[in-house]
């Protein structure tokens, strides 16, 4: 027997597979490549020259610039969940989310409304990035990272895999999150009603880097070019262009000439 | 050409998209929103008010409550595999995983069958939840979070982003883990045939939590309202309402009374 | 209304489900399962015996032996991207995705092209396989594992829970990493141009181990049979059939008999 009758929402025929579902009030340009069994819901904007792979979902709105690629599974412009004992998640619906030109999203990377992606970001597999957050140019937001709601993010930062940024947060340009660097805004561990005041992300000013496996504490500033070396824990700040060491982090030594932005 | 002739599950006409695959077995209430690409295994039964997105499969028998938000990619009553060389996991199946009325299950989450998850539990983005396990109403399985098999969780703890519980764990009510908290069962670091006589998960008595990259040695304990600070190593087991702080971790400080429950 | 006229990919009558879509040249055993909406692109070879679950996608090549299992949502065989400003993803086309028989591939797993799994190896729910990876028979990439590009692993190793093994590694046979170790290849940071000449992986020789937690900096180097304690920050080489420990890690202790190999 056939599938049954049904009354699905329009197909383009030129550039979009067969199997994938586009709204009829989608907006794709004519060269857009949709794989297999995607969907495009009401008003998403996709434009000339992206590619998207197998098991894409684009919620409602969203608007992709021109030569982004999209891996499998990808989803773009969810809705926020809102727990009963959230603390930091708003009920409120979030504006659509904005994909920059020329950038890369991963596979099973998943992009909340809300968020703000500039051009020629890569945001690789298995990533999240939630509602209320900025990301600058050519930012690498790397395999597996979480960046929390509320978070602004300056242009060209590396974060690499596993990396986690937590909610209210900001972090400038040029600023560089090894591998499994951990963030925390909660001083209160989860408990007391006073934390609901008190949530405070971690700084890091332009050119601060983070080493492999390092944590930093809520509220903790990184200062312009300064350096957490790995698996530091800090709990005070780092000052400008030095490097802090051990648990609790210590200074260590000024961060070499070779290594400075400027 | 057509799709080929085929003799599909039964697809219901009038809430469920015309896209998605239900088993003619599936027990869906009337009022449940089913997003494109679903397969809905046979014997399941999803309760009234149900919002499930795309993509979304939900494995043979499983057992979803009331108003319930499934989001896109999540998979719910996954069967174990077994490895050749797997310590902890056994051969059996396992019965039907069971979702309470109000849950939350975000995008990408894993939810394995023969786990248990009582009402307004919020399971985040791509979290996994093994099998043999029970988690408690009100308790939030954060975004990346991975409770492995045989552990059990009270009610209203909080597991923040990528928080670890290893398997044969058991984590009272109102606990917490903060990001990227981990903990281990294998003292013999998969060497010696003896470990499998000694698997030991960490325990976490009513109240008790663990800050941000804190690390729990197999066996350990945090007792009641007890605190591993940020970055240390519980080597030992943390005393009553007692702050442990260091690598290894020692007494820091008791708990300040307004963080205490009672 | 049906869905459009469409010249969809050959479907196979048999084995495979109706809904699934896969190219006319790809080449699928007569008793191989195949789950709903998923996609074989053009030249893959499926070996007998295959089960394969629901929306998974196997890139154009990939070659996948006899009796693998496959869970939902797995992509096998995806091309690498390459950010602006990546430092260790080449350009280059990537060789089709090689799988061996009896391997086990979770939920959400990634396996890029240019990977080559052996026989029995087990990669987990959410785990990804970067491109030109070998990974030996019988070993296990546990859940939320990455492995890198140009990492070399070896035979009956283990990596638990969100491990991770950054670019240019090397693990030996028998080795072992605990939950959540990292690792890193960069002493830059990120910054001067000559950390293109220099990115360094880990090396793990026959044996050796890494506890939970544990952090392993560019080039270092853990000798046959050596074990990183949990938590530890390796700054130097673990000697063959010590255990070090601490942060910088120190000399501790013989490596036990018991958990000797030989």
């Amino acid at each position: 027997m056939d599938l049954p009758n049904v009354d699905p929402p329009n197909v383009r025929a030129s550039s979009v597979s067969q199997t994938a579902l586009s709204a009829a009030s989608a907006q794709i340009a004519a060269d857009v490549t949709i794989g297999h069994f995607c969907v495009i819901e009401r008003d998403v904007v996709i434009g000339a020259g992206c590619r998207i792979g197998h098991h894409v979902v684009v919620h409602a709105g969203t608007r992709i610039g021109e030569g982004v690629r999209i891996d499998d599974h990808a989803v773009l412009g969810k809705q926020p969940m809102r727990a009963a004992a959230s603390a930091t998640t708003g009920g409120r619906t979030q504006p659509p989310a904005e994909i920059g030109h020329g950038c890369l999203i991963g596979t099973g990377a998943v992009l909340y409304a809300g968020c703000s992606v500039a051009e020629r970001v890569l945001i690789a597999d298995l990533a999240t990035v939630r509602e209320e957050v900025e990301i600058g140019e050519r930012t690498i937001i790397g395999r597996g990272v979480a960046i929390e709601n509320r978070c602004r993010i300056g242009a060209r930062c590396k974060f690499e895999t596993n990396a986690y940024l937590c909610a209210y947060s900001t972090v400038a340009d040029d600023c560089f999150f090894a591998p499994g660097v951990l963030t925390s805004n909660d001083n209160y561990l989860g408990r007391d009603p006073a934390r609901f005041d008190h949530f405070d992300g971690v700084t890091v000013e332009r050119g601060g880097r983070l080493g492999v496996g390092a944590v930093a504490l809520p509220g903790r500033i990184v200062r312009s070019e300064g350096v957490v070396a790995a698996a530091a824990l800090l709990t005070g700040d780092a000052p400008h262009a030095h490097v802090v060491a051990g648990v609790p982090a210590r200074p260590f030594r000024e961060v070499p000439d070779t290594q400075r932005l400027d």
